[in-house]
């Protein structure tokens, strides 16, 4: 189903042919995880609605792989968490974005941002960093699922708190964060959001959060599945 | 680069659309390999060579993200080691089939194999089990590469000899077959045909040949290689 929505997406211009091959360098590593939430991973998404939930101004970053697999859960999030919705791509044109922005609108978001491109995130290519004033530019937790490495680097150089949602836990996003949650967006999206809704120790929660040993703790487990298998 | 081939490939018509996730899926493994060729790998690929070497009648079989990121490596393979070439696809269209040959003619293919389709794999769909009566129908042994794991099946079911390679070590195409080599494409057929020029003991090599325990071999090294990470 998921490779279907993908394969659509391109097909309607929300999805850019790499996506496609991002795509399936995910299902390697979801399949590596058994295809479902492995306990590091969800104490990650708690660690996620923590930052949410201690923000001022955050913003969860859309790209055309998440607004496909996860429209709907994306929206929930947003308003569960007070958070602005960006659409940002890494091939951008103009085109797209309007026709993600419309996509998210029918999924339910409203007010969606990444229209006006009046402002850039510095140290990346021109078309690459271009982000909106109200948006991404002046927030101060970002959630980037399935980001690029660059790009994740260059919102932590801005002084940002990055989330990301990537199933790679070797990547340099996954690296470069400071709460990686190793998990399919369509299960993650939805568990931060949940999270969000308990009533938890979050200054706590963010004190104690150790990215790496949580992403350590995602290769343990990953070794663990591949000496069970023969 | 071969991010770039197939996404030019699909473009082409050469390439499914979820040839694009497939090889996306082949990245993260190849990752996780360190994008080389792996001890166990190359003695897969020794065993591939005793295989191709003593079969009466062998067959490379050749689907679209084969021919785009290594069609003159499989041409030389088949000239080495005196195989046939079949276009053989598991999206079968009559006009992929043909752009394909064509694709592999410019590559020096000769009496590639594919268009007339008067047999049938038993027990697979339709249009997924068409083959050459010539070809991969009475061929001993099958070199089938990025192959899925019903056909994969199919072709042992028929009681040839499969030698595939596939860079997901716990895939059911990698259970199935008789030998197979987890390494890239690229690496991978220059590999055999390099080891079929050399002097070696092939019937001792089929004698010992012990997939399984290559296979285990494979996943050991990449949990070996995850530890190290972090």
């Amino acid at each position: 189903m998921m490779r279907e929505k993908i394969s659509d997406g391109m097909k309607k211009g929300l999805v850019h042919e790499t996506g496609m091959i991002a795509h399936g360098r995910g299902e390697a590593f979801d399949y590596l995880l058994g295809e479902k939430t492995i306990p590091p991973a969800d104490d990650a998404a708690v660690a996620a609605a923590a930052y949410l939930k201690k923000a001022k101004n955050a913003v969860i970053s859309i790209n055309g792989n998440v607004a496909v697999l996860s429209a709907r859960e994306c929206v929930e999030l947003a308003e569960t968490a007070g958070a602005g919705i960006e659409i940002n791509l890494f091939h951008r044109t103009a085109e797209r974005v309007e026709k993600l922005v419309k996509f998210m609108e029918g999924a339910g978001a409203r007010d969606v941002l990444g229209m006006e491109a009046d402002a850039r995130i510095p140290g990346l290519e021109h078309d690459r960093g271009k982000c909106d004033r109200d948006g991404i530019y002046s927030a101060d937790v970002v959630l980037v699922p399935l980001e690029d490495g660059d790009r994740c680097e260059a919102l932590k150089k801005m002084g940002k708190q990055v989330i990301t949602v990537d199933l790679n836990p070797l990547s340099r996003t996954a690296r470069t964060a400071d709460v990686t949650v190793v998990d399919n967006v369509v299960r993650a999206i939805p568990n931060i959001t949940r999270h969000i809704r308990e009533k938890h120790d979050w200054n706590g929660i963010i004190k104690k959060w150790d990215n790496r040993k949580c992403l350590k703790e995602c290769l343990e487990y990953i070794e663990h599945r591949l000496s069970s298998f023969y």
